[in-house]
């Protein structure tokens, strides 16, 4: 029998949905708000510990079959009303499914021999999540991050479809010691540059570990990470001064994976 | 002698913002409206006509090197309070700089040597805009457009950073007749699909004319354009499901044009 809540003065509301706002209070509670029956299953699924689930009665008999496994897993859950789910909801026609879990400790090791894609200062949440997405989608081994918006983010989980709570992730403070130990274990670190003298892309080591950083939308990559690293850069033929932070992340890591 | 404008009521205001707003009466009006020292300067430097220029006093002082071949070239410009700037921006804290343009007339012809992207029904503008400034970055000859959203919606023109302005484009509301005749002309018709069993986009036709359609973010393409066109696949080694449209454009294009 699930808990009925009615009222958007309620306090597991008003604390949700302080998650879904603060990420210093996420930070505070260890704890992080997801939207949408999707992604609150894929997080289920992924493992992650789900402390608190909500749902309307129009989503319990739109997506019964899905949110069975979601609400099995979830240590409390709760039958919201409509009301309740506007206030909870980033959007304007809310599914109905929100649900909040416990962060995991985000330290992956790096293996030497893979493939990782850094992320030096990325502030908007959507290029974070659509970023980390692509590198799953390609096969990466894994995310490097020091100085972004925070990847528990609603948007930022949005965009990367479930693929943050999946992504062995590391997080540093100092992204440019970071590489040089990297570098010392063997690995190549590289960082894309619009300058065109640089390296061309199409001329990068494709074999043994590579670590490539992409730098922040609008001043790019960090001069102290960048003077670790062997610049790289996609040629453009047209007149556009450069691609987006997010376009040249595809574009870097489908280069770094395709041949292997 | 620049026209004052203090009222938020006023009549050229109230049309520019529902130029910002309505795809409809962008039509209606064959003018669009685009915010921002820099994209308003990239338009008046493609040619566009510059009906009417919109500056603060502020943004006057700060950009005075770049606004004065805007001011130059607008039929008309007005200087605005801060007030009518808040009115006019989509953003919290405007730059103070507007304008609005005549629509260009979009129909280039199509090179049956070059490389085109053809989006089929991409119904996000930030989406839309972020590809064809991709697009021009890696030098395609252009873009073909069909059942997308508006490429005078100003995020679309925002995302796209001056290159809709400068890019050949092609409208159609029949993209399977459009790609069947390209394909009798000779040029290669391409549409990605998540189905592993297409053949892989590293084994693409490389030379020669090439058109490359990206379907609509939630459905693909269309069945009967997809009936038309040779199907590759962007080899997938995760877990994630797909790549979002943008990112399966950028590393797409990118693979047409790497070896040219």
């Amino acid at each position: 029998m699930m808990q009925k809540i009615e009222s958007v003065q309620n306090e597991t509301v008003k604390r949700a949905c302080k998650l879904a706002v603060s990420a210093k209070f996420r930070q505070a509670e260890k704890a992080f708000f997801l939207e949408g029956a999707r992604l609150c299953c894929d997080a289920a699924m992924s493992g992650a510990a789900v402390l608190q689930c909500f749902v309307t009665e129009d989503a319990l008999r739109k997506e019964s079959d899905r949110l069975t496994l979601l609400l099995d897993r979830a240590a409390q859950s709760s039958l919201i009303s409509d009301a309740v789910a506007q206030k909870l909801s980033q959007t304007k026609s809310p599914q109905g499914v929100f649900c909040v879990c416990a962060m995991e400790p985000l330290q992956a090791a790096i293996d030497p021999n893979g493939v990782y894609l850094a992320l030096d200062h990325i502030q908007d949440p959507a290029n974070l999540g659509a970023m980390i997405r692509t590198a799953e989608a390609l096969g990466l081994e894994g995310a490097i991050l020091c100085g972004c918006c925070d990847v528990y983010n609603p948007k930022a989980q949005r965009a990367a479809m479930g693929s943050l709570l999946r992504m062995p992730l590391v997080i540093t403070d100092d992204l440019a010691i970071l590489l040089s130990r990297q570098k010392d274990a063997g690995m190549h670190v590289l960082a894309t540059t619009p300058d065109a003298s640089a390296q061309n892309l199409t001329q990068m080591p494709l074999s043994g570990g590579v670590i490539a950083v992409i730098g922040n939308e609008a001043n790019g990559v960090s001069e102290g990470v960048f003077a670790v690293c062997e610049k790289v850069t996609i040629p453009m033929n047209g007149r556009a001064e450069s691609l987006n932070a997010s376009m040249a992340a595809a574009i870097t890591m489908w280069e770094l994976v395709r041949s292997r």
